[in-house]
């Protein structure tokens, strides 16, 4: 182990050109169903050692949230739960499951809007989203999963596994897919980030016109997490995207630094 | 004419299966500066025909609003705008240009939010944005940009151009850079679309466990706008991108589309 991680932690020092201008997005093909308990470090290196794909210096990967609730256990028997009054009054209002309610709200630090069957919430982690995130696809009929418990970790314990295994540095990003308030259809957002900044700052930089940038942080984690749902699909059993060329600074940067604070939102 | 078009409108015809598993993004570099009534076609055409870039059927060209604002003469003189009486105040209580707010105003027809120093507003084309999209960066000093008044006209002229020239079938996606309420950072969305429908249904669709997808309509152009902001980047003259390799149905689709109807709207 030794010997490669000497080389790669002298390539994380090294400083890449952001200036990159062309990248590759690659589907990773036939993963398994993953099951509560599995490494997903080791599934992934399985998969991809019996494919075509090779794992270089500075790739992305990009992770469905889903596979990594699964790995981590966090799904739910709706039959194991017994709604409270509140859910119980949404649920037949709305005409949706009282027990999916209440495991949303189980999921649930503070309520944004709760309206004409909407339900967006301030999860547990601080992500403002629909149903805090729980979901009933691709699951087991009767079982809806959950968000891991804390994105941020996940990915940096999947990118350590990662790591291992190919000695070269890597990233990690998990991402889900999110609605958006003003713009109709879901994008997918990074819920987990490690290795990378999540965010690009411009500001203080000059355009070419010699304007200095005022406003401009690009949170290129959520790019990333969008150009791979583009491969990933819905329905097609792609939980796994690989991101090569794009030119990064290795980073001790995560997803929380994403959420707006509270002083910061006009939309609360 | 005539046997290229032949070809290609068969093409179009075709259905391209949407399992994609691979997709490349290729900054197109080394492009001029834009000015008042040039033609994007013929620029882009230029650029592309004397660097190493092919163009291939279904290729998708995303481009900056920037440079298309240009083109089309969308760029204002601070020196000729007489501010409000409004203007004036809040560009004074927040250190602003007054004339830069009146410009804003002039291209606005709701304010969503005017707080804080900030100007969230729906835009004449019902965009919901800061500023209406007015911007002052990558422009000379002392003026500033609008948005395409119709920016999935020009993503349609400049499509027509495109495969006039290049003789097949071309998606052709405006992007610009919108905030998001709950999260920090920007990202690219579509403003503008000619080619490809900007949202993907799978709702009534299977997931492998046979449950039926409920809410999952995907933007797609917006996640191709924000995949294609990567090698982009905001200061480095690199105002288009080319994606290969996203399989997709021609379409009669239009950005307009993902605008969400006041009705559906939580947050006006």
């Amino acid at each position: 182990m030794g010997d490669y991680r000497r080389v790669w932690i002298h390539e994380r020092q090294g400083t890449v050109n952001l200036g990159t201008q062309a990248l590759s997005i690659i589907g990773v093909p036939d993963f398994p169903e993953v099951a509560g308990g599995d490494c997903l470090g080791t599934l992934i290196t399985s998969v991809l050692r019996s494919s075509t794909i090779s794992v270089s210096h500075n790739d992305i990967f990009v992770i469905a949230q889903k596979i990594v609730s699964k790995a981590e256990r966090r799904i739910v028997h709706l039959d194991k739960v017994r709604p409270s009054a509140m859910a119980r009054a949404w649920g037949n209002a709305h005409d949706k499951d009282p027990r999916l309610i209440e495991i949303v709200l189980s999921q649930t630090r503070r309520i944004v809007r709760m309206e004409r069957g909407n339900l967006i919430v301030e999860n547990l982690q601080g992500f403002v989203c629909a149903n805090a995130g729980v979901d009933s696809s691709n699951v087991s009929k009767g079982t809806v999963s959950l968000l891991p418990k804390d994105c941020d970790q996940s990915a940096s314990r999947i990118r350590e596994e990662l790591e291992q295994e190919f000695g070269v540095a890597l990233s990690v990003i998990i991402a889900d897919t999110f609605g958006r308030p003003w713009r109709r259809g879901l994008v997918d957002v990074a819920l987990g980030v490690s290795g990378l900044a999540p965010l690009l700052d411009y500001r203080g930089k000059q355009d070419s016109f010699g304007n200095v940038l005022k406003a401009t942080l690009i949170a290129v984690a959520d790019e990333l997490a969008s150009a791979a749902e583009l491969v990933m699909g819905k329905t097609e059993g792609i939980p796994i995207a690989l991101i090569r060329g794009f030119g990064y600074d290795v980073s001790s940067g995560c997803a929380q630094e994403m959420i707006r604070p509270a002083e910061e939102d006009l939309f609360r």
